[in-house]
């Protein structure tokens, strides 16, 4: 087979490089942050990028047991307590467009958006009524709008607010804010969830729409691992029983 | 379906909070590793908890793209370029005893040496002579010792060296160095790796012994993710082709 | 790298052959359950070990939608609707001891208690009385037998019955059917459930016990698509909330 | 919470009913193949509908220990030998739209062809045509077209023949021989491949699109397991090692 290749780490007897910098300098003088914004891109990040990733990666780590992510694993563990590798990942599997997933979608939404504003010369609300004119004709959500939980997502505005403080708000916020206002003019208060949140913030950093998704797999990591281990400490194997309700077929014998 | 208990997060509307806390505050004045070590514990870390916490993640993130972990996320996406929850699931699937997940074995190992030494009176030394001879009589390998690449894990004197610096090394460590000096006398050199390394550190902090495989867990998604996005950008799909040799019956007819 | 090597399939440009069976010949001459059991024992099985291996997979094949496997899969898709591969792994991930994996740990009981009783001379009564005895002095469970639903399985009399209509029953069933007896006697009626039926046939049939997690896997992929198909066409996303009440620290504040 | 609606399964104390039917009357009277049929379509099938669901799932079962599915199957057991589960799910989760999924994404491309055909009166020749340059225009691949390994596919003609001499063929297959034409005409000579094969069939049969992914994950957990299997028992846990060329940055120290 041909060998892979990879510009992310190098390691050899002795010595493990990560983009270049000795893992042990890593270890003793930098975060755990630096080091994803590191793999992710290539540098280390300057105080502003640091905390913003800080602040996403906490605002994602978790939002109770009921979440589809921490209740699969939970679940997942109740029939197989032996495996904590398959508790975790199945946790990781419920992460999708519907849950955890749509900062991608919003940062390639954004993405697209801006790069046709800056072709056709379209402003802001422009752009925005255009996408949600595209998003209704297509019967499709906004990605980044709403929450079953919040009214309001208190994580927003403090992302926004860090954003703006450190100089590093750009067109991305400037877009999603104008998104909000066009949705609630034609179809109802709909604010900016954490996803929707973190694609801007992040899009402003200048990541790759992907990273929109890998952020929540490590944020929400912390949380999946904290609850699977609050499973495996307080509760018994098979405890969790989910009602059903037979609606099909009436008994009947093969002829 | 009664309702599931939990310690760890309360959301309400436009209000999360983990272990107590808001995560708005979190989010402002502390950063993720913060966050992990609250969820973990249910208390904030003080400046040296945070430091080792913040050493052990950065030291596990990643060790390259044919590690197990790696290659598997990057083999998965190889076929199932739609799906990142796939490939980083996958990703973690391929941790366990062998790749990543000895922190826990090691963890285990060591609370109980500990306690049978506490009840019996033995020193460290005669502690680790007992856990050699017996795992050589079970055939089995001392969990956190060796790795395929060093010959010295460079990341485990630095881990040692925070935690005396910090004041907080204690029976952990030096339960694995008297393993290590005993391994060395009756079956060869085998230094202490990084899970070993990072099994004795959780082990003088508190943790439970889970967590020396979650704690693998969140660091290593760090690399996962990272190494996940550089398949997805650099390489075509289906490019992995493993070469096989078929060694089993001949061509034959069904009778 | 080194090229893998397998017995199991060669494919070659035109030709797939299984086991050196021509695929095209299996297709049209033999049943699934005959790749399955050429592809697990090299050879293909007689009517007899073909009707036993259909009636295990039917009979492992779905218990319910809240069963952890189905339960799993379908809390995943709730939140990950794109990724049908994520939901089904998921539903996989939740069958180990617990739930559905039991047939593993029962093969490797039987395959160790009659080795023992063949060494000693012990008799089956004795020999259950034996593994009874250092299950209860283990606190562990003896597997295979009990089930939260059924108080007698109703799948086991018809596997077991077919096993001696067609002439292959041997130690295996004996050892379990001991075994039952002397449950019953020592600690209360427990009687042999699914896992621990087909792991008594396939130790009797020949397989190796990590067949008898293989063929849970197989069978009840069965359900889990029938499931995960079902929650497609029928539930909404994020459909699924887990009610949860928290009981950790109260709110406070970062000092 | 709300309890679960389900017409798949009902069980009750002493009573598995799948679809309405005793499991064990299908035990001892049906195949796995009819259990699989049944819990997807909410009927038993009939000898032609049988063989061909036999065929299709014996057609994917394996192809061989390097196809992304097995590979990734046997890298994960290679860390983590502990987990069959993580093994064979990790195994599923390299099958998407690249590897063994393209049966949905072409039984999806079938019914919106064949109905876009009946509502405009177009020809099957034509509306292949305009499949073709609808996908040449948005530079998409036309699923089910082609393979890695063979230039003709060895199990599409026996499904093709299959179905014709059980009456079955309809349109789905009409039409995928169109396609197969058309891009001979415009592209290349790209034979219909085994996904493209049993995507027109089961469409003939009446199949929802989503059973054209999830026949592969039955079909391929037959092959997944016994690739494990044979890993399991031939090979020691940690023993692949992918080459790997690094090509980042160089040597560098953290300002």
């Amino acid at each position: 087979m041909e060998p892979w290749h990879t510009a992310i780490v190098h390691a050899q007897d002795g010595e493990i490089r990560l983009q270049g910098y000795d893992v042990t300098a890593l270890m003793t003088t930098r975060t755990f942050t630096d080091t994803i914004y590191l793999l992710h891109r290539g540098r280390l990040p300057s105080p502003t990028e640091r905390g913003l990733l800080d602040a996403i990666l906490t605002g994602v780590a978790d939002h109770g047991s009921g979440a589809p992510s921490c209740a699969t694993a939970r679940l997942a563990l109740s029939g197989n307590r032996g495996s904590l590798s398959s508790a975790c990942a199945a946790g990781l599997l419920a992460v999708g467009d519907e849950h955890g997933g749509a900062g991608l979608n919003c940062m390639e939404m954004l993405a697209a958006g801006l790069a046709a504003a800056r072709a056709d010369g379209t402003s802001m609300e422009e752009t925005a009524e255009r996408i949600v004119a595209q998003a209704r004709h297509d019967r499709r959500r906004v990605p980044g709008f709403g929450h079953r939980v919040h009214t309001r997502d208190p994580r927003t505005p403090v992302l926004f607010q860090m954003a703006r403080a450190g100089g590093v708000a750009a067109d991305g916020i400037a877009l999603m804010e104008a998104l909000e206002r066009s949705l609630t003019r034609t179809v109802k208060r709909l604010p900016i969830n954490i996803d929707g949140a973190l694609a801007a913030v992040l899009h402003d950093l200048g990541f790759a729409p992907a990273f929109g998704r890998f952020v929540f797999f490590i944020g929400r990591m912390a949380g999946i691992t904290a609850e699977v281990g609050e499973e495996l400490s307080r509760e018994k194997p098979m405890r969790i029983r989910v009602p059903v309700q037979y609606d099909g077929p009436a008994p009947r014998d093969i002829e």
